[in-house]
């Protein structure tokens, strides 16, 4: 059996060691022009040439959660495409999600402010009533975000395109529901795929229709974002922050008016690594199983291509 | 039934108002001095006479969590003391603990200062296996601190004076377990109530004993922690950094090296605040069951004065 890997950005050493361990029986390369079409491949935005090179894959592993940026390109027809599902991304989203939830309602960064001035100062509690949390999307990622927060007794609601139910969650489900659903939250968080239908879901007439001092987290992708609209709304007070891990393009250019925005914290797209060991661990298992002679509906994370995720 | 209001450093009137509304029957008034022993008492950090002037107390309950202020008072003999448990302070210590633990485990801080000078870097991706946390004290606040950093999946280790078990956390109790509970340990937690026994417990001998890169939350008390010597270990290395909501001298003396120390993070002792609607709700009720005729000891939160908690 033929593996072939190829990723861009990616440190390839420690992923083709993982994977020739897991895997022993078979020939795990990296990719090259012209190089044998292999049976498997692992890929983190491949260039198109790879993908019209393969002609007898069995399958396509995405090193990453979100596919939307290898739905544009010409895919070997027939080829099941697989995302990984969760492989310790979902806990990464839990803890960065709740940090920004958590500072922004216990107002930490205004006492580390406080701090650097050498001021004491308590302020008054804030209801955690006051906070309802509203995660969109409630894939693997979106569900255990939604625990989490939970966990910490705020009130959290979820939107996902078609009905779906989560204990300690009021659910909402497609576009007859999501203007109910944002007026139920004052933090809003973004976990959805971008698909056609998801991309600029952040909008000024949908951010305006968030409880006032709303606040925004956008650890999906950029395009999910009208950045303006989010800066017209934050500058207008109705908004009263964002965290943001994703941006159209990236790294943020230099001249961005994110970079300087006192109601935005930036991190690089840093909210839910691929994890190496983990990811290998998956994708291997799954390997393992299809030549075990299991179907592929049997597995996790196998993308619908039409609907985009 | 008569209930005596005397708490320093608190807005009254929403505990009268509160307390009048529910104990409907009762006569709730704030102390002055030389005013009619009263039959229950709310106190914080009440003034000897008023203990003194309490001859027919049937409790005197506390309106937080820490009782040590009180018990160097001489308090009404034979008079059931009984502290606020839990009343939504749990959750706010489960919060300022994740986020303090999250931040540091994913390097918030050091992002957030690149992002000042328009630095866009991912730093590697730390484990989790590698940041295993240690509670000190399995008391309400601790398991409940515990449970929320276990299901981010951080190793969880609790320390108590008496056995106990909590689901997903390695268990040590006494003195003879305190070295391998802290050996087992990177980022240590105390929320042990403050006595004999645990004053200094954060000393030079015991945070040695942490893993190298170590990392200190106190939410406890500040007169468990010896300041100097958690000042020479993160000068020295061995401590990454501190995060501390309590301290020997409250304000925090504007000359205090904690100030502008770099390795640490200062709140102004406001990690769990005694909520007043949630606190007054438990209070009443307790009063309620023990007018109804309960025993003392079928209440939580009664101390037991020889431990000290």
């Amino acid at each position: 059996m033929r593996l072939s890997f190829c990723c861009t950005d990616t440190d390839a050493q420690p992923w083709l060691d993982g994977l020739r361990q897991a895997l022993p029986g078979a020939l795990v390369e990296p990719w090259t022009p012209g190089a044998a079409p292999a049976d498997y491949a692992v890929v983190w935005m491949p260039p198109q040439q790879f993908l019209d090179e393969q002609t007898r894959l069995k399958a396509l592993f995405n090193t990453g959660a979100g596919v939307d940026a290898l739905l544009k390109l010409r895919l070997p027809p027939g080829v099941p495409l697989i995302r990984l599902d969760d492989a310790g991304m979902a806990v990464q989203m839990a803890e960065y999600v709740c940090h920004a939830v958590i500072r922004h309602f216990r107002e930490f960064a205004a006492y580390e402010a406080d701090t650097r001035q050498g001021r004491w100062a308590q302020r008054p509690p804030r209801l955690r009533r006051d906070f309802p949390v509203g995660v969109l999307g409630l894939g693997v990622l979106g569900e255990r975000v939604s625990r989490a927060l939970a966990q910490f007794d705020f009130p959290v609601r979820g939107w996902s395109r078609s009905p779906k139910a989560v204990d300690g969650v009021q659910c909402f489900a497609g576009d007859g529901q999501l203007s109910d659903f944002l007026a139920a939250s004052r933090v809003l968080v973004c976990l959805l795929p971008l698909t056609p239908d998801t991309e600029n879901i952040l909008r000024r007439d949908t951010l305006a229709r968030l409880q006032p001092g709303g606040y925004v987290i956008n650890v999906a992708r950029g395009r999910h974002l009208v950045d303006e609209d989010l800066i017209a709304l934050l500058d207008s007070g109705h908004l009263a922050g964002a965290t943001l891990d994703v941006f159209r393009t990236e790294p943020v250019p230099a001249d961005h008016p994110f970079w300087k925005h006192p109601k935005i914290t930036l991190t690089p797209h840093t909210s839910a690594r691929t994890l190496t060991e983990e990811s290998i661990a998956q994708i291997a298992r799954k390997i393992r199983a299809l030549e075990g002679g299991a179907s592929v509906s049997s597995l996790a994370g196998v993308v619908n291509q039409a609907l985009g995720y």
